[in-house]
């Protein structure tokens, strides 16, 4: 076997190992992908076999997107984690035989060898070799491209009547709740609230119930003189590389009890400061009209209730807006509750997160704040600092999560596997039911090990940052080929990881990979009042981006997002799902067809050379 | 005498010159470097020596800024142009005698004598060594002043109350009023024009009247399709290094007819369009309320009437904000003017910019809406691309501006030399009569020759661009000595002559220069609402700037800038006209006073290194 056919078989491989998991948990994987895989095999393309996520319509006119009463049956179910995984039981005597409903899961020792499989791929010579020159060839026709067609496609815009970058959709793909307001926006909102509220009973200070009047005090500063300066919850050089001053840099003015009464869902005020807040940022986004933003809550796993406390909050706040689409995050720091003890071990952390989802889902008339929740929530997200190693490298002989009661921390690719197979699993309960699916959505690749991008590829529907694709080009190249969505903050990456200039997120939008701009957390990185619009604009100035390419990002994001499949039709027209030119409708997206047919052609040609590099045996 | 001794001799009269042509155009000159020049000289400072330009103050509570009741009387003198130069005589019989009255104008010859001596010095070998390792010095002491007093100045900023980036002054130093709208705001305009007005006349095709419908339809749109991209005003990548198509980009649609019609204050509507968009930029800053600009407007020298049209443009539509102050923009296209046989020779350009001019400030009330828009007129810019290069070199050999007939353009120092003397007679008229006076601002050093910058230097309160003082350590040193203030805009650079990341803001910060930001043109650059935040915010993201650097940069726009001295108090404290800590109110800077002193010091060390140089002889 020859180097060319060795690389062909095993991107072959990796493709078919990533469709399989995409299937099963209601991911997406690209049509034109798949069809070239069953060429290979010799099979037909049955379209059929495609999956797609679910997510929830915006209300129709009049409909309140609270209301309870519509909610399905109970199916009296019951759902038990066992090996870390949730299983659904007809009943209590199937579950205590262990007699699960089938539900396909991800086969832990076949994921262990396929994860094997892909390291060994992409340490291997000639794929590294291959997978490096595919992209250099890739960058180099771009700027053919570019150089012979650039007029093209500007002709093209120009003749597109009534829509341009300021008019086509664009969805801040990756946005932290408790960060989505900018700093002044913060310092405006307490100094308001304080004039508003200083009398009222707004915290719990080590027992005794405290006005804000009184915290203010305790705290020896006056609202009047706050400044964004004393305020202090913006990164700045002194956050670069130091993810631990980062996070710091959540509690205004240094003090938690602020965090605590502006930015937690869970207070001795219900979450309300936080509520309005964020009804304030998705006010803004709603008169922009264009923007869209996929914020996320956090759920711990330190306690069962978490999801009971916030779909409370956001049931009777009811924060809703149709330009917000909400996920979870789950911070990794299990580490944390152990020592703590709040926590036995990593299966409860997993049960905690899990196990009301699955319930809810069966039963959703026992908590039909929860369910309505949950129509709303549209993926999960996997948070922390990449940049800390955990030393342990997940295999067949990794402990069951029941079984990992020690101090340290799982891996990343621990927590992911957990993650995705629960998602897997409750997603096809869900879809079962015509209920909306979640899709697995993890920060990735900020820093760290590459390995983390693999188990993302495995995994995951798109991820948030994925800057290490520099460091592997096999895996830059499988992203490439599996069109997988990448939501870049090169803002955010600049003031903690990489420097504005260095970020890769040109270059990768050069070669084809599918990359969205998003902003991390506005109240951290960025200066005015439109986040999303400021990171666009110094993307489109330091890398000099022509409105063709703004408005292919623009289009990206919103495929990478969980608006609707309705919404989706809306903005980029009724073909969107289709691959290629024919999916895009410019009177929509603003993006050159011209654009559009030299990324499917470009795409389909390095498909088409596995295809001949497997026809040689 | 020594390598050491020459430099500082050199650079000892370099600043004498520069102060002597200050103070005779009332323009400014450091009270520092004058204490330290008198010093050398072996004389004392006499404060009175000092001189200031002076700006209107905004009016009063109910005051009309239109009113032209108080215009003073008129003199009776006569103005007449010699050799470029306006001089003022008591009458008509003085003027035929040539006998003018006794206000000092630049002597040519001195002039010449005084620039041949700067070119040699820019040029002298010692003097390029000393002043490039001062340089490296100055910016190697920044950064150890960074490193061992960055969280030093942080917190004296956190100790400040009410007072941060958001609500410190900044002026956007640098701006053209035919640009000073950004594209969505200009596309927006176009769309809300035709739908109340389309049936009403508004240009003239050919002889003949048409309404907007009939001037869209002879362009074959609409402007319901119109979109950021047909409308085609902003700079991209096809504008780098191309000042030509730069120029073509303020045609909306490449279309003039849109030009004259929105963007001109001279047209079939009387520019009534213009001020309408002038004046809802202005309302944005007065709402933004902490942000002024002052906008350019074109006089272009080709026919004696352009400053009554202009003024009349002026009162008619009211165009008065307290945060707008007015400047006066000169093309430097003498050939193309003389190539249509508008102008007989470069004289009478000179007088039909200048002798309107002279008179209303002879006689105010012969021209009343002249003399009102001169009171908020502030100064005059050269414009225009500077790396086209003459060919023509100023000597005493030079044609005078009446003979200078022929078809080529002169040189840039010629321009500039001949527009400094005018300013300077002008200021001591105006100053006599107790009118506001003009400061001399200048494009320069945004491309071209390094001589530019030479003239500037010898001529020019404050520049714009300032680029190519990179080129010269000599030059940029003794901007530095002189603190020079430099309206900066790397994103029009970064459009047009130097990649945002290579661009010298920084350098130039570090070193002590003084440094303001400007967005030049919104309409070409800009993405966002607030074009000047933009740019701050870019700025601030690219080159990692502290709040101290960015309220620095603020404080030198507010100094920089035309503000009156009545609110330039308001805005820097009392005392703003002290140099060193002592002239900054951080209540309302919000600059560190260690970053004050630290400025303060380095300069003083500067100044006296150039006093001891010059005691060994």
């Amino acid at each position: 076997m020859d180097d060319f056919e060795l690389s062909c078989r095993g991107l072959y491989r990796a493709m078919t190992i990533r469709e399989k998991y995409m299937r099963l948990a209601y991911q997406r994987f690209p049509r034109t992908a798949s069809q070239y895989l069953r060429d290979i095999e010799g099979e037909s393309f049955k379209p059929e076999d495609q999956v797609q996520p679910v997510f929830t319509s915006p209300p129709k006119n009049g409909e309140d997107p609270f209301d309870t009463a519509d909610l399905p049956k109970n199916l009296g179910y019951v759902a038990r984690m066992k090996d870390g995984l949730i299983y659904v039981y007809n009943d209590g005597a199937a579950a205590d035989k262990h007699q699960p409903k089938d539900l396909p899961c991800p086969d832990y020792n076949t994921f262990i060898d396929d994860m094997n499989f892909l390291i060994a791929l992409i340490a291997q010579g000639p794929t590294k070799t291959y997978t490096h020159r595919r992209l250099k060839f890739l960058m180099s026709k771009f700027n053919v491209h570019e150089m012979l067609n650039e007029m093209e496609e500007m002709k093209e815009l120009k003749m597109n009547p009534h829509r341009d970058f300021y008019n086509c959709r664009k969805v801040d793909t990756h946005i932290h709740a408790a960060a989505c307001m900018n700093q002044k926006h913060l310092l405006r909102f307490i100094k308001k609230s304080y004039r508003v509220d200083a009398d009222r009973v707004v915290h719990n200070l080590k027992g005794k119930e405290v006005t804000m009047k009184e915290l203010f005090e305790s705290l020896h500063l006056h609202p009047y003189d706050l400044t964004v300066d004393s305020l202090d919850v913006h990164a700045g050089r002194q956050t670069f590389q130091r993810f631990d001053k980062f996070n710091a840099k959540y509690n205004p003015v240094g003090a938690s009890e602020l965090r605590d009464l502006y930015l937690k869902t869970e207070n001795h005020i219900g979450g309300e400061y936080f509520a309005t807040i964020i009804k304030e940022v998705a006010s803004d986004l709603e008169d922009a009209k264009y923007q869209y933003a996929e914020p996320r809550l956090s759920i711990y796993g330190c306690n069962p209730s978490e999801w009971i406390k916030l779909s409370s909050w956001f049931n009777k706040n009811r924060v809703f807006s149709p330009n917000l689409k909400w996920m979870i995050q789950v911070p990794r720091i299990y580490d944390i509750f152990k020592a703590r003890n709040f926590v036995p071990h990593f299966g409860k952390m997993l049960e905690n997160i899990f196990l009301p989802v699955f319930q809810a889902t069966i039963d959703p008339q026992s908590n039909p704040e929860l369910s309505i929740f949950l129509k709303h929530v549209t993926g999960f997200d996997s948070v922390d600092d990449e940049s800390k190693h955990s030393g342990h490298m997940f295999s067949t002989k990794s402990p069951k999560p029941e079984e990992w009661d020690i101090a340290k921390n799982p891996s990343y690719t621990y927590y992911i596997y957990y993650m995705y197979a629960n998602i897997a699993v409750l997603n096809q309960l869900r879809r079962q039911r015509g209920m909306n699916t979640f899709t697995f959505r993890p920060h990735c690749g900020e820093a760290g090990a590459v390995t983390h991008l693999l188990a993302a590829f495995m995994t995951a529907d798109n991820i948030s940052h994925g800057l290490n694709l520099k460091k592997s080009p096999v895996l830059q190249y499988l992203y490439f080929l599996a069109q997988i969505p990448i939501a870049m903050s090169p803002l955010s990456n600049n003031s903690l990881f990489l420097e504005y200039a260095k970020n890769p997120l040109l270059e990768f939008h050069k070669k084809g990979l599918v990359v969205s701009l998003s902003t991390d957390d506005p109240m951290q990185f960025h200066y005015t009042k439109e986040p999303l619009m400021e990171e666009y604009a110094i993307a489109a100035q330091v890398f000099k981006l022509s409105t063709c390419d703004m408005c292919e990002i623009s289009r990206s994001s919103v495929i990478q997002s969980a608006l609707s499949h309705e919404e989706k039709v809306h903005f980029l027209g009724q073909d969107y799902l289709k691959e290629g030119p024919e999916g895009n409708d410019i009177r929509k997206t603003n993006v050159a067809q011209i654009r559009m047919a030299y990324r499917y052609e470009t795409l389909c040609y390095e498909l088409n050379l596995i295809k001949e590099g497997l026809k040689t045996e």
